[in-house]
């Protein structure tokens, strides 16, 4: 489906601050950016560059007074995300160079301390895909998805502790849980067709049967329309702006996602 | 200023080929891609990966039949390109890791062949900047600029020969006398703003007094309003298209650039 | 000074349990390695890449039975650490742009947690090398550095409250604090000559000034013969030997440091 | 089969010279450095990088007078070279993104002016392997192979016009027939053991049936007990030494490679 994404930040800025936006989608294997924009008002000298993930990042010195970053995108995504039960377990000296430092702990995934836990989720469960959707069952069950609970991020094991989050604190639960029995898992930030309320969104791929999968305990069933707009190891990689100094938070947000023709 | 830039391709395909594309300017240290759209048609598949170079590039297989390529962008760069004389030779010590590889020849840019040369036409010019403004001055006298004149690329030594090239020989024999005085130097391929006739357009970066800058043979004097959409070691590396097996070319092919306001 | 290091490392292994080993240690601005030895027992086949962090890391399959790693190394280092009091603390927009992901939080560093605490600790310092100065003051005061005293990795807030830590533990907090004072730091493992009691060691470097500087709170005063064998975010990329899978730990663990001719 | 390799030069320097060296081996899936020595007397400050191809790359400035770099390594290589007749040419699309450059033109590889040529020699061979081994087959029967008969690199046109080279000429020859049929093939450069006579040897890998395959058409026939120092794309970018300023040559050059026991 062809999709028209767009996401727009006011700051209202006391003192110049150096910010690191990540705000424009990339074209990839899942999905083709065809028409973008970026606009910031006022204009200010944009620096980009790619990080280790491969996403685009923007970095800027965000001028006194008010700040607006609009952005907007079409792409085309997939109707359906890829399901793939029974994709197998990738043995660790299979597994590609590259994806396998999305086995390591991070910030806000303690895989080092949920290895007993996940064992039980997944008990009896063939290894690979079916252990990730078995802990997407557990997550949708034990922990109560309520958008709005947390404005910081949080790790699995508080996420574990509260047994409710937003978004990104499913998804970096379910993400420690896979790498605790050896499944790469990335985060993921970007959009989702309706989503409600609507919303930036956060989820997780994880890396069965040679290639990374869409998982989203937030979602009763998997869909499609899922754009991408960073990659990482969990939320402190793919901040959607990351400002640097005295905290800033937007004055106001706003997010679209509409269905359009190609 | 700000440019809208626009390319667009036909091409009438007979049988499915590959294609590499590199036709989506990168927002980067000299310029802003504030909007951008990409448009195929009909619409296939297209992966899209980042090269050695930092350039985005788009693979996909054209299907039978008519197949269009309409690409535009709005982009900040640059009223004045800048200049730098007296900005010194950067000692090899100290060029960059990752700007080593510029002062080696490539295959349209025959470097150790060239630095006798070189050696002459720089006579007398402190070492940088003003080496290479004397090749930029050598190249106007020498060289006839003749768009249209080469429809393939053709070697520096080739240009040499004939006396007489398009943009792309200009750079190719340009940054083959800058690298056989160690000069690193580097192709780029994008836009120019009054470019006459209109076209895609090819010149050169050497790299002097601890950064790029932009010389261009084929301008009498050197303004501003270039939009970078590749940068390589020479042609080779910053088609536009490449397309693999039999040779296909566009049946249309049409460049504008305009001013507008921000 | 050159200094010859060794780690060998000895497992007793009953079923086939793939590894990734980091215990390769590279030339680079800091040392050179002009002598090198890895020899496993038995020989095993290895594929050797590099991290993003530019590390170089083993992967092998260790077979059933006793599975001995023995390394050494010959490598040139300086007689004395850099130091540079007062030199300045680089604005987020100078930072370059592969230093930047050293700001961001990660798995044991929770710098997005400590930022009050770094302020005081760094009240009346000029920003930049003496910040971190004082930080290394505040941590020989505050934690007492024990060898031994964890065995598993425990993060900065952790640390901070037990109050005591091995050497890593050390460099995750002094980490954590000048992350949150916006100066990149990043944790260094490898070796250092008289360490006593001999091991493995970590510290870790911040970046002010313009380029990395080493840093230690375990020593009394900051020597020289560090040798870098890995460099991450924390322990969790630089961890000398991942294995996946049931646990495994050494039987045996040799580290020797000694000084040489060159 | 393990093999113990070295190289030494010594240099005669009169005015101190940058140098950039590619003088250590890698471990990687092909082979196994197990102990490495590389020794510079004089001793100097040296900075190793890693380049765009994955080779170790070693910056320097030599001092006047006499400067001597020995290099020695034992490696574990393949006893025989994998072969793999009917091996099928990779179709472009499924071309992993960073082998794509391998099919472009470069500077000694003009493949860009063989295609007639190349689908000549390979009349009625199966897309792949084959029409590869048949390259190989007819520069065998065509250009004679002769050590000595160039001392700087020339192009696979000059090669293919002297019928006669040394074995970095056939290869360039091998690798433009190659890409201009739209196979990937790279050069590599490093050590062959019973070469005769001994000196370091240059041959190509081509990208058939999902991996890279070693060709070599200086040998009879293809044995193993090869060691690659350096990939590339040809020999512009996998010089073992690359000096700047006044041409320097050794003033002596020794390679060894002898069987030993792991």
């Amino acid at each position: 489906m062809w999709l028209r994404t767009s996401c727009d930040f006011l700051f209202d800025i006391t003192v110049p601050i150096p910010f690191v936006l990540m705000l424009r989608p990339r074209s990839g294997a899942q999905q083709w950016v065809a028409r973008e924009e970026y606009r910031l008002e006022p204009s200010v000298p944009v620096f980009e560059f790619t990080d280790h993930y491969g996403n685009l990042c923007q970095r800027l010195v965000a001028p006194t007074g008010a700040f607006g970053v609009y952005t907007s995108a079409e792409v085309k995504t997939a109707d359906y995300a890829d399901q793939a039960f029974g994709a197998p377990f990738v043995e660790i000296q299979n597994v590609p160079d590259d994806v396998l430092s999305y086995l390591l702990p991070s910030r806000y995934c303690e895989s080092d301390r949920f290895h007993q836990m996940a064992t039980e989720i997944t008990a009896c469960q063939q290894p690979g895909y079916d252990q990730v959707s078995a802990i997407i069952g557990w997550l949708r069950n034990t922990i109560s998805f309520r958008p709005g609970s947390s404005d910081i991020p949080v790790s699995a094991a508080e996420v574990n502790s509260r047994q409710v989050g937003v978004c990104r604190d499913l998804a970096h639960l379910g993400i420690a849980l896979c790498r605790s029995l050896s499944i790469p898992a990335r985060m993921v930030v970007g959009y989702l067709y309706r989503l409600d309320p609507m919303d930036l969104h956060a989820w997780f791929e994880a890396y069965v049967g040679g290639r990374w999968y869409t998982f989203d305990a937030t979602q009763a069933e998997l869909k499609g329309g899922y754009v991408a707009v960073g990659y990482g190891r969990d939320a402190a990689d793919v901040a959607v702006y990351n400002q640097f100094g005295p905290a800033v938070y937007p004055t106001a947000q706003t997010v679209h996602v509409e269905r359009i023709r190609g």
